[in-house]
């Protein structure tokens, strides 16, 4: 029984598995059927067609979505705070009080809902929520909101400006407007309809003032919209700025103690290290080097597999290897193509940190040497 | 009569004491209510119900807002520049000269000019005003206005050269649509209401250029408006970067004076210290660190208590203590779980810049050794 | 002769003379003149009222201009390139083909194209020229058109991918959309319009796709008109940052070496202390710092003049001075409020700056303490 | 034939040679005819007089884009994958495959799609292709993909967040409206229409809401637009000025090595000197230094020539010289203005890096004295 609560566990938060991945598709295709179903059944052409088929999609995903529920709920103990597998006990509270926890209990509730609702709009609500689901397949967004939280205090004091600055704007809007179009800005609730889609840039157009004072105010309106639409795009760009160097920091430090040629080193110098690597993608079958080329970088191979174009025989590098110093050290061109095999996951130094690297850290050049002597 | 004052102030500015509570609540609830009635009776329907409460509201709201500025005119001696109640006599012309004074002043004037204005539309700006005391409340826009102000010479220059381009631009469409649209481009002051809707990107749609070199001018004015609109979020987006970056290495250097760790050590060291912290806020009941996980930072608490859950019973560390150092001077996984019982400050030290810190600072490194230490 | 076209080009060069804001003035107002000129006689039912006025405007404006462009043709050799009077040489080509040459130029045109081209929409169009005069005025300007000159290369980029991509999408909406709307997506160049006003997130409305596939292609235009929104202010942002620090740094080198404490310092040192300085600009009569407070930072006088409020008698610091150092060497609370008597424009060293400075630099620190000494 | 196979991948590669021009006009061209006729033939009363000239124009284009491919094709084998003429073999695989390969490719197929389709709507499409091609000639915009690719995960991470928040939104007003305005929110794939163009903030204004809960969301979703607006912006800001920065580097590090005075240095020296130049590129006959004016930079010629004013005969200094370093040195005005004579590229280097620079590498300061000596 904990052998099976611990696979459960695994194929729910590991996609990469085969299980995994399965789950994924189903929930993936429920969550679309879900909310597709919910489309169709409001265009009134289609409606009639569909009754019937609608009560089974309903039935079939809201068990599916409910088992889902149940599963995650009883493999929770397994899973840590950080949605990893681990040997210590999460709690199935912690669980069910998550925002991903809410929406799992949600997405099952049609079923039961059903016969009180109906098939009408509510039901169509409910069978939306499922897509939130789909956040957890996304890649980089925990990063987003990751940003949007440390942000979180200085984003509201700017939307919160604008609780302030649309009422007023607005009644003046409206003081200047009413009477040349009552019919348009009724009331100041409506004008606060226009103010909220001026000061956003959104502008529908439904309603727009044509006095002279009302068109000033707007005119104003629009330039202290932009100002305050200015504010949190700075805020987040700051905030992503300082995230994701912090985040590519640490996991270079994690990449680099692991590599063989620092294997050994000190944490002072790992930590010197892994400030000036930056990570690369590179797909497969594609010229990290070209021969001939000027050198700007070293590589440092973290996935995958590469082979130097130098002789009638190929060589090939692999993970924890690395290639392109030499033509950094004796300041030359490139001597040889290098081409990746599969998709490979490099660390790379630039030309200027290299140098600054060794000769803060002499050491490390010499080992470089080492190894790149017994390669010639 | 002096300890009463400063009692009146202490509540005046101080959110965060009972007295200080009772006086925001009641504030916020008069701004709503007034903002609220005057929305109330722009709605025809609504109006004639509610045009003999109006009269109370107003003179309720009116008398409280008065009483406030009372006192806060009374208090003023007692808070000094910086919104704080201090030794340092604060002056009431300050006060009164200020925008929030000038803000509080209006506030109940209402109730004056009641018999002049009548219940129309200026009274409904009037009752709008008071929306700007809540600006007190809001965390984080003394910040938004400070990066403001910083920028304000670059910002005035971004939006002062609109109003060249806007007048210049409009005049050329102008020129190429009122004959082809005599009644929507009338005359230059319309086209200039054209010109400033459409160089902010809002759009509404109630002009629309239709000769072809009318739209070739108003495809360049958008262009030109996005770049226009481009520039303050640049500035804006800079400026934030300097002003929390400045703020967070103060806030770091005081804290860090404080923690007993680092408490008889020269301001240099702490200096250098401050600019590698970072502050984090988490709330109760959250993990901390997780047992078997890989290090990536150490924690100082400010604020708060958490606990190890290393042996049968937990360990309980509070403000000023320090945890998570062992895995980074071993350079192992996690030994415990650590939790917050209730909401924390800490400060972070992150793994590489620990092994920069101790490098540069061995006495540091000692020092929380020595901790270590006594507590394994 | 001599002497006085250098006092012209004092006059025309620096708005801060006595007759430099005379001219300044004159100009403005002709400016304004012109322009308001040209858009009251589009009004309707004013133009017959203004037509014999129009005249006598066109008439004296055009001479004004006329006269201020034949003083800074004639003056040209007496300023040099950075728009200063200076010593070298300036010449006149330069001047008559620069933009604002060109400008200049243009405005004093009315008069004579006026009898060819009557009072129509060009004269309007001519009358509007004049309004470039006013960037002169505005200041920070200068550095806007710096950042866009720099960074030009990449805003081009930009832009010219939106003449690959408006097109591209415009012909497959109008594919889509013109046997549903054979009005409004009539031909592709109208389907262009569209384009431009959707990817640009005007929206005005005037076409609308109504088929799926049509609605489908416009999101996607909407989204990547967002993203090539998103570069120009990405590029914008960061080409601000950078030429807004290289200025600064600049500025306070050169005031860093006019203040007497660090008058024989050598070079090196001054470039270490400008790079920390920071400069701020504060009103008159407002507290710099208030006695009690907790210290953060120490002030250079650069302009101006401030009062320590620490006896009877305040105590007055003019430019070259500084003050705020005691409660930074000595870690305390500031023991006098110090006030500002006129605009001060100080050079702000920040608390972990101090520190950090005086460490590399303890001749610094010196120098700072025998002048506190002797204070006290 | 290895020869002509090697002239003509030279004039594919390089616009800045003379047949290389003639290559890029004529293809320039050849677009511009076959959009042109495209958007031409879209309008009614044009087309009656170019359906017969249309049938040459599609066959003339293709046979010159079909032309164009075949050669590109042929001479792929001289081309690497950095797009320049290279001794390393690439592959007509690796063309055929590329984005802009099956552009090329394309570009040439309406010749055999026109008895087809004819000359209807998807021909106008297939015209639009070939704008693509504009792709290779347009400065930077390698720049802007690259920045695209780096950070396309985080950029993809906000989209799909789209994906999510969007659908909900709109089931949600649709909810809320579609009994109010029935023929408006007929469905809720109408709604989502509705959706994307308010969260884009484009506000078509085709589909507005009316009931008050409609709009009370239709202003969250226009918040949470300008939100997810800002993401984008802020992660494309950050990849510029990363990107940008890696590649100033590098670029510096190879002029730098390439200048005389430092030719013999060490890469340690170099990568250092590289960090602290700016490149800057100055029209001809333009003042780079004037006399008299306060020194702030030096300048190393890359490219161009500058003129010394400083005796009768001007002296002239060439690409690898230096100047602008007496006054750095000695710390006073400028002795003499240089102008350019051609345009000029420098590498420019700033006082306070100057200072930097030369307290750490005494040895530069001594040679750029030696050469500084020798000139007076």
């Amino acid at each position: 029984m904990e052998v099976l609560r611990r696979r459960v566990a695994v194929a729910l938060t590991r996609p990469d598995t085969g299980s995994g991945a399965l789950l994924r598709g189903i929930t993936i295709l429920a969550v679309l059927v879900s909310a597709g179903m919910a489309q169709a059944m409001s265009l009134e052409d289609i409606r009639d067609h569909l009754v019937n088929d609608e009560h089974w999609v309903v039935l079939i995903c809201s068990c599916l979505f409910g088992l889902e529920f149940g599963l995650r709920l009883w493999a929770a103990p397994e899973i840590d705070e950080n949605g990893q597998v681990d040997h210590e006990p999460g709690q199935r509270s912690t669980y069910l009080l998550s925002f991903i926890g809410v929406v799992d209990l949600l997405c099952w509730t049609p079923v039961i809902l059903l016969p009180a609702i109906g098939t009408g709009d509510w039901l169509a609500v409910l069978q939306m929520i499922p897509l939130f689901k789909l956040g957890r397949y996304i890649p980089g967004l925990e990063l987003v909101g990751t940003v949007l939280r440390n942000e979180s205090r200085l984003l509201l004091a700017t939307l919160s400006s604008l609780t302030v600055l649309v009422p007023v704007m607005s009644t003046l809007v409206y003081v200047c407007e009413h009477d040349a179009q009552p019919e348009v800005f009724r009331s100041i609730p409506h004008a606060l309809w226009w103010g909220i889609v001026t000061m956003t840039t959104s502008g529908y157009g439904d309603m727009v003032p044509v006095t002279l004072p009302g068109r000033a105010l707007a005119g104003l309106a629009m330039l202290v919209g932009i100002a305050m639409l200015a504010m949190p795009v700075g805020i987040i760009a700051n905030g992503f700025a300082n995230e994701v160097r912090r985040r590519e920091l640490l996991a270079n430090y994690r990449l680099v103690s692991s590599l063989p040629l620092f294997r050994d080193l000190d944490a002072h110098c790992i930590a010197d290290i892994a400030s000036l690597l930056r990570p690369q993608v590179m797909p497969a079958r594609s010229a990290v080097l070209t021969r001939g080329e000027i050198a700007s970088s070293m590589y440092f191979i973290i996935e995958g597999e590469v082979e130097v174009q130098v002789a009638a025989e190929p060589v090939l590098l692999g993970p924890g290897e690395f290639f392109g110093e030499g033509a950094l050290i004796e300041n030359r061109p490139r001597k040889a193509t290098i081409r990746t095999r599969k998709t490979c996951r490099f660390l790379v130094l630039e030309l200027t940190d290299f140098h600054a690297l060794t000769e803060r850290q002499p050491e490390i050049l010499k080992r470089i040497r080492t190894v790149s002597d017994t390669r010639n």
